[in-house]
């Protein structure tokens, strides 16, 4: 049975731990200012799939203390990855392999520079929850995972074996956790940021929610330019989005439910936005395709300015 | 002597119509709110230049009272002009002709729809003034008029002529405005386009002032590729611009005292932002010639959105 490490247990850490450790995984959870409160009353999870409480976690607050594991599940922001190098180590034996369940594309670059190449995941999670107090997580909507083993800025790197991942992706599958495998980890990444790049940035700098953006004709209209440019610049790095997934993300978005997108969030609670991750990389990696991206280099400066410049 | 008009007596109207007639120029002024203060207390200008007060002047709150003019000063924001086919036609004689003072491209448009072709001339006005009160004005740098006959969406038709023209530049310039013209008018639209696209709106988009948007280098970057994107817009429109005046516009910006640009100012007092007039309409210009300009549609799009949403 896989040994878990869960390093940052928010929103999506204590999601996704809280269900593993629920279904008798052995979970192994770093926290920090939460860790004494959740030693002593555990981990609640309020969701409309049904409201659960593991009582007894194993929790820590110093990552020397915790054992080795066979995977460690990154849910910390990736405005966060400077403290890898001082996390990871400790977690690590011969066999570990590290999950980055973070936004953005190439995330995983910061992992995999402290571990090395071929014992990196990646995952999209498609999860809408909150942390609303200690311990305590709010799940709204949504929750699967896609993972896929992460090869490099160039994708040509080995990453994990794919019969690695489906023993994980079983153990998730056996705890509720609606998670799949994919080899194509950039293409999925690419997708997801198919509504990242939009709706995230458009919320900050238009200071709105998601609904009032696709309400007005102009911010709606801009919104799928950028769905389109995304695309197109996915396309032209040589990861191929068929031209209907376009609609697919309009239509998806409509019929969410109003939503304050992780980023507006963020802003507006005064923490680091996940620019770089999202914007920065997306755009680098156009670069070395020599591929232009003129919208989203415009979103990527002005998030950059406001990031540092809040009301 | 000409007889002049000037409709909108605000920090442009009531600084060269106060100049005007502090020169002894025959000049109506027509006010709204204002109108009765300035009846008996004058017109009164604080300018670096040169204090200066103008006791008694023609003012009218009913376009109706007043005489026909020779030259028609039109400087009303253009998001007022659906009034003008109420307020130009009782001024005009067959011989008047009308200066728009106002931002943006072909905003001459909608005063040609009311008077006819032939008789329009627009300004671009290099001007940094406030109203600070009833029939006050405080001028605070700058001044600078560059005037030309308007000639239509085609640049073709007959506009007034330079002889013309050049009567009213005289009679500017004796009254101490440095006004210029020329045979471009389009040109020199576009020209002040270059200051007006990236910097009214990247002020009110990021909520922030020209000096601040100047210092952090993404914000810097940004304002610079919106330059050379609405020079090479004008250019592609066939209005040529040399290149250097790319660097010219960021060095002038550089010098600048701290300033808010006037959309932010319309922004931040809840009053309408000259959207069209500026991006609205070089954008259309763009379309007509079949000429791409991605930067300024996103700013266009964001700029309708926030328009509507205010804080």
């Amino acid at each position: 049975m896989t040994r878990f490490a869960v390093i940052g247990t928010g929103a999506l850490g204590g999601f996704y731990g809280g269900l593993l450790a629920r279904a008798g995984s052995e979970v192994h959870f770093l926290m920090r200012s939460d860790a004494e409160y959740v030693r002593e009353n555990g981990l609640r999870v309020d969701s409309h799939q049904g409201d659960f409480h593991v009582p007894k976690v194993n929790v820590y607050s110093d990552v020397r203390e915790m054992p080795n594991c066979d995977c460690i599940i990154l849910a910390l922001k990736s405005t966060q990855n400077h403290v890898l190098p001082d996390l990871l180590p400790p977690l690590m034996h011969g066999d570990s392999m590290v999950l980055v369940l973070q936004n953005g594309l190439h995330v995983e670059q910061a992992t995999r520079a402290v571990v090395g190449p071929g014992r990196v995941a990646g995952g999209c999670c498609f999860l809408c929850s909150n942390k609303i107090g200690p311990g305590h997580i709010r799940h709204l909507d949504y929750g699967k995972i896609l993972m896929g083993p992460y090869r490099g800025l160039g994708d040509s790197e080995p990453g994990p074996t794919m019969e690695r991942l489906a023993i994980i992706q079983s153990e998730m599958n056996s705890a509720g956790i609606d998670c799949h495998t994919t080899e194509s980890l950039t293409l999925a990444r690419w997708r997801k940021l198919m509504w990242n790049i939009p709706f995230n940035g458009l919320s900050v700098i238009l200071n709105s929610s998601t609904n009032r953006i696709m309400e007005h004709p102009d911010s709606r209209a801009l919104a799928e330019s950028i769905i389109r440019e995304v695309r197109q610049t996915a396309c032209d790095c040589g990861h191929l989005i068929e031209p209907e997934f376009v609609q697919y993300m309009m239509d998806h978005t409509d019929e969410m439910v109003p939503y304050d997108s992780s980023m507006r969030l963020d802003f507006l609670a005064g923490r680091p936005i996940e620019v770089e991750a999202i914007y920065g990389n997306a755009l680098r990696a156009a670069q070395r395709a020599n591929v232009k991206a003129p919208i989203i280099q415009v979103l990527y400066q002005q998030l950059k300015f406001l990031a540092e410049h809040r009301a």
